[in-house]
């Protein structure tokens, strides 16, 4: 990573004409070492899911997701260093941002565990997919790429909407469960604000055109309305 | 997998003009299954490994290791697939062969952990070697490559080797804790031979040549001479 401060000096970092220079590559870089610990993150959840899966199928299916995370943290290194940054030390800020909210909630079955992976870790990237509208093009698209269709959505929806389907009771208690994550992941978030102030103007120039009283508010009425929906391709109340 | 008996009938089971037809396409697929399922249960061990890592570089290397297990896998797949099996059926059998080794290998310190995946899983990989000897060549082929290199080598062997020979009483502490593993990794492989009697004539052919007073023995003082070698490497008395 290289010294520089964050002057609004128009500079081609890394060869390439980014609307804000130097500034706007710090703020790509912040963002980009982000969503590498999510991935790091990621990985690090599904093979610990895979290991605790009810079946072989489902280990399988898991260990290959969680490989995917692996290879998506390799798109997001390439375009770090492609910025004139290094993996190491842009993710490195970011290292254990999950471990309060992991600690508050611990999964006790394995549907619990299925509906965090889907709604708890989809709020840390839609934080990542926000603040990402405003960085330069190329590392938009890769964090938008490597975000698409993130934490195996097919197997979590599949069986989870069937499971909630056939037992209201396991529904009803995992609307519970799916509420207590969103609390809990936006909590989170305002931590990663708090501990990154840099952050700050990146999420107000993301937030620039969502209603709401400050950019904060916006993110989060954001970040709720897209938990709704995932609640809801699942069949369960937000 | 086919329903086909282990019957002497010289066959070209997938199209493959193997040396006992039907009986050694069985044979490549027994021990095919088990190592695939070694590869997975290493790559849920790296990944916990990489979870438990005392810094993020090592985090990294860790994950990444745990994804090649994955990839190791899906080499395997190819050949069991190409011998007319199925990969989940193939490896059920061996699902959970490493249960009861884990369970009374559990390492207090991180030293320990490294050098339980060096030397105790080692002792897995020699033991499929062993019996790919007399497999047809092809799968031969694929268990080699795979295993070749397995259990991380390079950062395992300069870390440990580091650590053991700056202090001596880690070096004494792990020689016995090695001793520990390669005892526990040989009781391993009794119960899998005595879970898998399908295994001994395997066996008995692989053994031809090795000194001994019956197969068994010839490959317990294969897998010590081994391990002997492998604390070695790390500047440990075996």
């Amino acid at each position: 990573m290289s010294g520089t401060t964050t002057s609004g000096a128009v500079g081609s970092a890394a060869g390439e004409p980014a609307a804000g220079g130097e500034a706007s590559a710090q703020d790509a870089l912040a963002v980009l070492g982000m969503v590498a610990y999510l991935e790091l993150a990621a990985f690090s959840r599904l093979a610990a899911d895979a290991g605790l899966a009810p079946g072989l199928g489902q280990r399988l299916e898991l260990s290959g997701l969680a490989r995917q995370s692996l290879d998506h943290l390799d798109r997001v290194r390439d375009r770090i260093e492609e910025l004139g940054g290094e993996l190491e030390p842009v993710m490195a800020p970011h290292a254990g941002v999950l471990v309060e909210f992991d600690t508050r909630t611990v999964p006790s079955t394995w549907w619990e565990r299925l509906l965090k992976a889907y709604v708890g870790y989809g709020v840390a990237d839609d934080f990542c997919r926000a603040l990402a509208r405003t960085v330069d093009e190329r590392t938009r698209q890769v964090v938008e790429e490597v975000l698409e269709g993130e934490v195996h959505t097919d197997l979590v929806v599949r069986s989870l909407a069937q499971a909630a389907q056939s037992d209201p009771t396991l529904a009803s208690r995992l609307a519970l469960w799916g509420r207590r994550l969103a609390g809990e992941a936006l909590n989170a978030v305002s931590a990663v604000l708090d501990a990154h102030p840099e952050m700050r103007p990146l999420l107000e120039a993301a937030m620039a055109d969502e209603r709401g009283a400050d950019a904060q508010q916006r993110l989060f009425a954001l970040l709720t309305a897209e938990h709704s929906r995932r609640m809801g391709r699942l069949g369960l109340a937000a």
